[in-house]
């Protein structure tokens, strides 16, 4: 399985693992792009240009391509992980729209994010029109059991999203919590597109299951990443704009350990902070309590044990180049936070 | 088939035609209500209090009525009409919330709008519950065609209501073009309803058709006699709020109608108004235009003539109470506009 999670590997300038899982699957990837476009279109121009815009702005298409990698390593390729796959894709789109709303996001994906530039109105409704066709794309498989692991998804990610806006501000946001908010919102579409594919491949059982546990730990592991790499990650020079979370409230991993380590005074700046009473000075505090606290480090130690369990789901399952790129992308999700 | 469409009954101090459908599917809808509360609820406090103030305003049910009635006409009860005249119920649920973010609404049956109770990034969240789970509804029946049916609604719906917000403030919106919207923002899912609820009753061929022919001509005329409505009707003295679509620069077929028939005066104002450069103002005026060419009488020949549509469809359909009540529906939805 490749080198320990987390470390970097001796080719690291080279292509990363999605990258190298994108090649692997290039004929199915290129199937995907088709089927997503096809189903984007509507002779309502607003729509397919909005959806483009956000589609076409270079997504990894990591969740579509643990879809189809996830079918291929049980042995099965062709329409029916494609539709899928474009379907887990439309899900996560539709997603992205609405939460760019929610949280008054201005870029995304390093452009204007679409409620910006179209308002939020078209983003909640082409959002929606998504939504619905990712269930179009279901129903042309046929296939009951996957339009339920995926539905069953979507109102768990509903149930996160609508959690989280429950959680903002609450200073108290405890580790628990803030699992179980990232399990509903981001894990659970992880691992319903891993199950889908391993059902959609005639595999509903054991391996099913595995695959689902992969796809959930990956999430979870991926979410953290990101909520370390929102205050810079451990290079703190990833050129990305930082501070999101904190501006919006949103009580992370990184936040809970700092807090939790903190003395009373940091507590009471959390408490304020986070609480909702807080200015653009408060930040630099914010990342000094985070790095006197080592709040970054602990979060990527416990997002390398969501991708070893990840890695660990796969051991049993056929030994191939599905399951083995499948591996260094739990390996490469970690090592973003590097 | 009862009295002209649209002539008053005798008994129309007695129940309307919707309370006695509901009387006659009691156990039905009954049936329908607990799944819907169950299916509605969540740990997630917010969901179902903001769900259930809206659903359990006082929504006249018309919808899953519809999807009940149709599956009894044809000779069915039981579980699988329930569970999607739930879902039906829920995907217009899903509709209202997201309308009243896109409207900016304040009002919804009688009560604050829920996005002013809770906020719009709520609405728009628990919409998507709402939205995920009436497809969970949909799966539990396992029932691929009926699925089919209502996600494709499902899309074409989100498509007609990014095709009004475009049309929004665009003063030389078309009859045609107006047909089109509400064809797509309500039509569809009346169509759906009905034919989802013939297809569950083992009926998926002609019988579905015109069923499908008689939802979706009564959602017209639903839709034209709420348009005739929301300036007053013919009596303007329903204590309802008049005026809605005209500050929100929605052209509806009054107003085409007016605007059509207007000399170029009249024509300049409603290029002005309804180009977005209105005041309150301008509301008498519109109303006085809207009398002198009869644009609301107009409006309801127009729905009058596809509530007749809607009747003719059920003519070769088996005779019994349930095709007699779906028919005085077509009368009760005009009634409402006089």
């Amino acid at each position: 399985m490749g080198p320990a999670v987390g470390q970097p590997k001796h080719d690291s300038g080279g292509p990363n693992a999605v990258d190298r899982l994108a090649a692997l699957l290039a004929e199915d990837l290129a199937a995907v792009d088709a089927l997503i476009h096809q189903h984007m279109t509507s002779p309502v121009g607003v729509i397919p240009n909005l959806a483009a815009h956000l589609i076409d702005a270079g997504g990894k298409r990591i969740r579509p391509l643990i879809t189809l990698a996830a079918a291929r390593l049980l042995g099965r390729g062709g329409d029916g992980p494609r539709k899928l796959a474009a379907a887990v894709e439309f899900i996560h789109s539709a997603t992205l729209l609405h939460d760019d709303v929610v949280d008054v996001s201005e870029m995304r994906r390093g452009k204007k994010a679409a409620n910006v530039v179209w308002g939020n109105s078209a983003s909640v409704l082409v959002g929606d029109f998504l939504f619905a066709r990712s269930f179009n794309l279901m129903v042309e498989t046929g296939d009951i059991q996957v339009l339920d692991i995926l539905a069953r998804a979507a109102s768990v990610i509903a149930e996160g999203e609508v959690m989280q806006l429950a959680a903002a501000n609450d200073a108290e946001t405890t580790r628990e919590r803030y699992m179980q908010i990232i399990a509903a919102k981001t894990a659970a579409l992880f691992a319903a597109a891993a199950k889908a594919g391993a059902v959609a491949a005639g595999r509903p059982g054991q391996e099913a299951e595995l695959l689902e546990t992969y796809g959930r730990e990956l999430g979870l592991a991926f979410q953290l990443v990101d909520d370390a790499l929102d205050y810079g990650g451990l290079a703190a020079a990833m050129g990305k704009n930082t501070g999101d979370d904190f501006r919006e409230g949103k009580v992370t991993l990184p936040v809970v350990f700092a807090r939790d380590a903190g003395d009373e005074s940091e507590r009471a700046f959390w408490r304020r902070a986070m609480g909702g009473d807080r200015s653009e000075d408060d930040f630099p505090r914010a990342l000094a309590l985070l790095r006197r606290h080592d709040a970054i480090s602990q979060t990527l130690a416990a997002a390398r044990a969501h991708a070893e369990r990840a890695q660990a789901a796969l051991s049993t399952l056929p030994a191939n180049a599905y399951r083995d790129a499948l591996s260094d992308i739990a390996d490469f999700v970690i090592e973003r936070g590097y």
